[in-house]
């Protein structure tokens, strides 16, 4: 289990309270999910998975923000065998990215993983036409039999078209946001094409579902907000291993989403050692000294041990607080413990901070800003 | 030329004494480089980058810091076309990582560029042991004629492997330090080989050079200050192409390392948009407001130009300063032009701020501790 090198009080009280409200939320689904996902939903999942790796070379996954980051995160981290190669789109408007990945692509046999609840968020649904457009031309009526949809159960505008067109569906639970979604259907699907052991996945999830887990989550939890109200305001995510850069991304969407809000917030930012070492290592040893440093301490070999004691050596000594999380195994176990952990230790530290882990009222604002400015209602 | 949206008042007396200053400096070379780069060093770059375009289908690009990070930005940033696909290591320790490379070059026929002023610097030392092996492994007494190795003109131990055994070499040149160096041979053979047009990327540099270019990089000198005397201290690079990730890591570097001593410093941060708008877009909408937003305003199609008028309305809106910088083409020339542009910029604000732009004491502490605990002189 995750391993920690720092102790501090918690009050059980206050945390029994925020963990009942946690539950008690309509948003709180995510929390019983490495349980409750159903056998069922597993065995679709990979059939699913299966039928894509016979039918094609590449897998494009189309979706934005907590609809990819999570799953993208494992999978560069973990780099699984896998006969798909999958590509990312939707993610941005622009137009030489999609370029680029539909030349990617090229001639090859392809199938396309559509995730996103409601089917309206501009930057997939622009994508999501292109890549039809392609399958069409290429496998004509074929086309939808080669469609995967992850969105909302019961309506919306993709949730229709994929019924109406018998694209094959996956949900996106009511229940869980964007952010806390990589342990359903949402994460899972591409997780499993892309050759990770899901099963094992949901395990190291479940290991921190427990009490010693949750205890774990909570002290990191309240670390960072008796930080916080000490004036440090700044959160490094570091990390020795180059290809756990996306995960530090799905950190910082995870806290930076969650708590960035009402003008509060701790800020959250990611360096990968020891590339790093030599650019933003000058400011963490002796920069302006409102940030701390978060090691997700991954096993390693001997040599880049010695790095990581060097640079907890040298940055303590340089004034700045270094929390530890050890990680037991670089693997899918590992990465499942390291997803709950974090997902609740989020929810308790925004509780702490008074704010709603659980909405984005700045991401809607822009999201509507886009939109009327698309339709001619506002001039910016 | 690049285009600012932000004219504050420069005090032109102050701004020609930091000017001398940064010229007069031991490590100020950078400041003429567009300039002094001889014919003869193109002409051997060239000859170098055709020699590798026919020996090998991988180039191994060793080096950390500021010996990777602007060449791999520019090419990651610019998908140039070429028969070479270049490859990096030696920019963390990381065994997983090595083993990663090693793996993906295979049995293809490659080359090694070794970048490195002394040589010593561990974590390409420990890579360029395993390419070397490989080569010896794979063509015999032919090995050195596929080593190319950018390093100290004089001195040190890479020069003299390199004179030694007949490596091709290439000047870092003395006055001119990491973080500012990719417009010299550092930079300009990987992007050589890497297909990308070197002397239009010189040509944009230069064009910066003149005195609307420096005055241009003193506006956003001063403003920087201004905004950091004004208790912001975070800067947010923000970018609407996917693939000016690695650009932006780049700032990162020149900014971090170069104004993060004495227990002073802008923090810099980066995101792309439109992805981290669904992830750290909430913070930036309304989180705490202690940062602002430069964005790196790259020519886009309409659509892509939608969301950047959307999201500097958002975030205006939202309470946070946003600079524009207006990139004049996305190629080559513009390239040149951003470089040289915050180049200057970094070194004018760094003296503003007092501190020396091009020391990085606190890299050095790391690396000593490191050795140290390498050769069992400190525990740590």
């Amino acid at each position: 289990m995750i391993m920690l090198n720092f102790n501090p009080e918690v009050d059980q009280g206050k945390l029994a309270e925020i963990l009942a409200s946690i539950r008690g939320d309509a948003m709180g689904g995510w929390v019983d999910l490495p349980k409750n996902i159903l056998i069922d939903e597993i065995l679709s999942i990979k059939e699913a998975a299966k039928k894509i790796t016979e039918e094609a070379e590449y897998l494009v996954c189309i979706g934005i923000g907590g609809s990819y980051l999570g799953h993208r995160a494992i999978i560069e981290a973990l780099s699984p065998k896998s006969d798909v190669k999958i590509v990312y789109a939707g993610n941005s408007l622009s137009q030489r990215e999609l370029n680029r990945v539909l030349t990617e692509v090229g001639d090859a046999d392809f199938s396309v993983l559509v995730i996103s609840k409601s089917g309206t968020t501009l930057e997939p649904k622009v994508a999501f036409e292109a890549f039809k457009k392609k399958l069409v031309e290429k496998y004509g009526e074929q086309a939808s039999s080669r469609i995967y949809a992850t969105t909302d159960a019961h309506k919306g505008e993709l949730h229709d078209e994929a019924v109406q067109n018998g694209y094959t569906r996956f949900i996106v639970p009511d229940n869980v946001g964007g952010r806390y979604s990589v342990l359903s259907a949402v994460g899972l699907l591409p997780l499993a094409v892309a050759g990770v052991d899901i099963d094992k996945l949901l395990e190291g999830a479940t290991e921190m579902y427990g009490d010693a887990g949750i205890q774990a989550a909570a002290k990191y939890a309240w670390l960072r907000w008796m930080l916080f109200e000490r004036n440090y305001d700044t959160e490094v995510f570091a990390s020795f291993e180059p290809s756990t850069a996306y995960f530090n991304e799905w950190l910082k969407q995870l806290f930076g989403e969650s708590e960035g809000k009402g003008k509060k917030g701790i800020f959250p930012a990611s360096l990968i050692y020891s590339t790093d070492l030599h650019s933003m290592g000058q400011f963490m040893q002796d920069g302006r000294r409102n940030l701390w440093e978060t090691i997700i301490d991954y096993p390693t070999d001997e040599l880049n041990r010695k790095v990581v004691k060097a640079v907890r050596a040298a940055h303590s000594q340089g004034g700045i607080p270094v929390l530890n999380i050890g990680v037991p195994s670089y693997d899918e176990k590992g990465f499942g413990e390291l997803i709950y952990f974090f997902e609740m230790a989020c929810a308790i530290s925004a509780k702490l901070q008074g704010v709603n882990p659980f909405d984005q009222p700045g991401v809607e604002a822009y999201k509507k800003l886009l939109k009327d400015g698309q339709n001619g209602k506002a001039t910016l």
